[in-house]
C-alpha cells in the first residue's frame, strides 16, 4: 500500500497570464482507507481551459479553485485498493481527483470504464468531457442540416476536432481556425475538415471568405477575439453560434466584438453553455463517441507531459495553444 | 373619386446621419381603378425603426428602399373606392402602402380592422407590428417567470413599454431604460413598470446596479451600445437577450460590445429576430393585445406629427429617440 503523496496546489492566482509561481508541488501523506474508500493511482491527468477561469476569483460559472488546495481536474487512473463494494483493485477508472498521484474516493463522481476498445486516456478527451461538449455544442445548438456550412475555432483541439469530425459526418461542409501550418494540415488530412485556416498566418478575413463561399451557418466558438467578429459578419440568416470557450480572454484582457449587429441583422442565436449542466446528454453522447472511437471513425491526438512536476508548465502551453489535440499529464 | 395623390420618395441613401435631403415630396396621379383593385386613402403613416436600416444599401435583413421609389411602411386607412369583392368603400384596413396620400391595392397584404373598440391607429401601434414584436420578443425568447427581473430599452417607446405591460402582467421585476426624466416618469407611472433608469443621467452603471439588486434574467434589446455592455454583466445564470433593434448603431458607426465573455460565463442566450419571419404567432398575439388595448390593461402614446411634408423630420425625431411612444404621422 502506497503511503506517500504528491500533489500540485494552487499557491496564488495569476494577475494575468498564469506563471509558474501560481503552483506549487508539495508531498502529503495517504491517510489510511476506511471502510466505504477507494485508493486510485492516477495514470492521466485532464487539462482544460477552463481551469483558467478558475484560477481568478471573478465571478465564473463555477467556483474559484481555493487556494492552498490541489488543483482539481479529471483525471484517468487505476484502483490499487478498495473497501468500497462497487470498486475492486485493477478497476480502471475516471473521476475528478485534481493535480495528485494518488487520491482516495468515497465513489462519487468515479466512473469504471472498459479499455478493451477504447484507450484509458480517451475518456478523457472525445470520449469524455471534450467530446461530449463537441456534441452538445455542435447537435443542441447549432443542430447543422446536411450540406450547411460550419466554423470550428480551435479546431485542432480536443473538442474542436470533434466538433469537426461530427459535423463532417451529417455532411456539412466544415472549416476549421487553427494556429500554425502544421496543425491545418492535420485538420484537413487526419480529421476530414474541408478547409482549414491559420489565423497565425495575417490574412483571416480573407481566408475566412474563400473557405465558406456559401457563407456560415453554425460557428462553434472556442477562442473568442478576432475571429468571432469575422465570422458574425460571414453568418447567413438564422445562424447558430455555441459559445463554449473564450480562451482570448481568459487572462483578462478586454476583447471587444463589433458586429454585434450581427445578431439582429441575420437573426442569430448566440449561447453559452457549459457541458457539467447538461448531464442528461452524457450517456447518448458517451455511447456514440466510444462507438465511433471503437470503430476507427472518429480520431484524435494526444499531446503528452511525462510527470506531475510538468502540469503547471503544461497548462501554460495550452492556454499558449502549444498543445496538438488533448493536453495530458502523464504519471505512470 | 380623388385623381390627384402626393407622396415621399427616397430620393438619396443616407452618409452617415439621415437628413431631409435624402428624401422628396412629389405630385402623382391615380390612375383608374381597375377589376380586382382598391383605392385607400390613408389616415396614418407608421414610421418605425427598422426603416432606417432599409434605407442603406448594405446587408439587411430586407432588401434596400429602392431610390425614387415612395418610402415603404405601414399605414392605416379608409377605403374610398373598390373594385375588389373583399372590401367596400368605408372599410378601415391596415397595410403596408407607404409613405402617400392615397394608393391602390390588390387587397394583398391588406386586413380590415375593428375600430369599435380599439382605434385606427392603434393598429400600427401595440394592436400592430410594434405589440407583435414585443409580444414575440418577450413570450418565445425571454420567456420570463414570475419573480425574475426584465429590463427593458427604449422603454417608453413603442415595443419596449408593451414589452414591460406584458412581462409586469407575467409578475416579472420590470426595469425601463429611457431618455429623460420625462420618459422615465411616464414608463414607471402610465405603464407600470417597477423602475427606470435615465440614460442621459450619466449615471447608467450605477443606476442600473441599483434597480436591479437581484440581477437581470432578461433583457430587451431596443438599442445598442453601452446598456448591452452593462446588462451583459449583470445577467444571471441561463438569462435571455432578444434582440429586437439596435439604432445606436444604425447610423453605421461601429459600437463595440466588451462583456461578450458574459455568454459564456452566465451560459446567455441571446437572439435576434425580425417580427414579419413568425407569421404564425401574429394572431394569438393580435387577439392578446388588442383584448388588453380594448380592456384598458394595455396604455400606449403616440406622437403624431401632422401632414404628409412632416414624415421626414418625424423620422428623423425617432432615430434621435425625440417621440414618445408610437410615431405616426396623420394624414387626415
Amino acid at each position: 500500500m502506497p503511503t506517500q503523496n504528491q500533489m500540485i496546489v494552487l499557491a496564488s492566482r495569476p494577475k494575468g497570464e498564469v506563471t509558474p509561481q501560481n503552483f506549487r508541488l508539495q508531498d502529503a501523506t495517504l491517510p489510511d482507507l476506511a471502510d466505504g474508500e477507494v485508493l486510485i493511482k492516477n495514470h492521466f491527468l485532464s487539462l482544460d481551459p477552463y481551469m483558467r477561469g478558475r484560477m481568478d476569483e471573478s465571478k465564473s460559472y463555477v467556483p474559484p479553485q481555493p487556494l492552498d488546495k490541489v488543483m482539481e481536474g479529471g483525471t484517468a487512473g487505476e484502483v490499487v485498493a478498495s473497501k468500497h463494494p462497487g470498486f475492486s483493485a485493477g478497476d480502471k477508472v475516471i473521476g475528478r481527483l485534481g493535480w495528485q498521484l494518488f487520491a482516495i474516493s468515497n465513489g462519487t463522481g468515479l466512473t469504471k470504464v472498459d479499455t478493451t476498445q477504447v484507450p484509458l486516456s480517451a475518456y478523457l478527451g472525445c470520449v469524455g468531457m471534450p467530446g461530449v461538449t463537441a456534441w452538445y455544442g455542435l447537435n443542441q445548438i447549432i443542430a447543422p442540416k446536411a450540406g450547411e456550412t460550419v466554423v470550428v475555432s480551435a479546431a485542432s483541439g480536443a473538442v474542436g476536432s470533434v466538433v469537426g469530425q461530427l459535423a463532417k459526418a451529417k455532411g456539412c461542409r466544415v472549416v476549421g481556425v487553427a494556429g500554425g501550418p502544421d496543425k491545418c494540415r492535420a485538420v484537413v488530412d487526419e480529421y476530414g475538415f474541408d478547409a482549414c485556416i491559420d489565423y497565425k498566418a495575417g490574412n483571416l478575413a480573407a481566408d475566412l471568405k474563400a473557405a465558406t463561399p456559401d457563407g456560415i451557418d453554425g460557428y462553434f466558438e472556442n477562442t473568442g477575439g478576432e475571429i468571432l467578429d469575422l465570422v458574425l459578419a460571414r453568418m447567413n440568416a438564422f445562424g447558430r453560434i455555441a459559445v463554449c470557450g473564450l480562451i482570448a480572454s481568459y487572462d483578462g484582457q478586454s476583447i471587444p466584438v463589433n458586429n454585434i449587429r450581427a445578431i439582429l441583422i441575420s437573426r442569430l442565436t448566440m449561447r453559452g453553455f457549459i457541458i457539467s449542466e447538461h448531464p442528461q446528454f452524457w450517456p447518448q453522447a458517451l455511447q456514440e463517441l466510444g462507438a465511433a472511437v471503437a470503430g476507427g471513425k472518429l480520431r484524435y491526438r494526444e499531446t503528452v507531459a511525462q510527470g506531475l512536476a510538468s502540469a503547471p508548465e503544461a497548462f501554460m502551453g495550452l492556454l499558449k495553444g502549444r498543445n496538438f489535440g488533448k493536453q495530458l499529464v502523464k504519471l505512470v
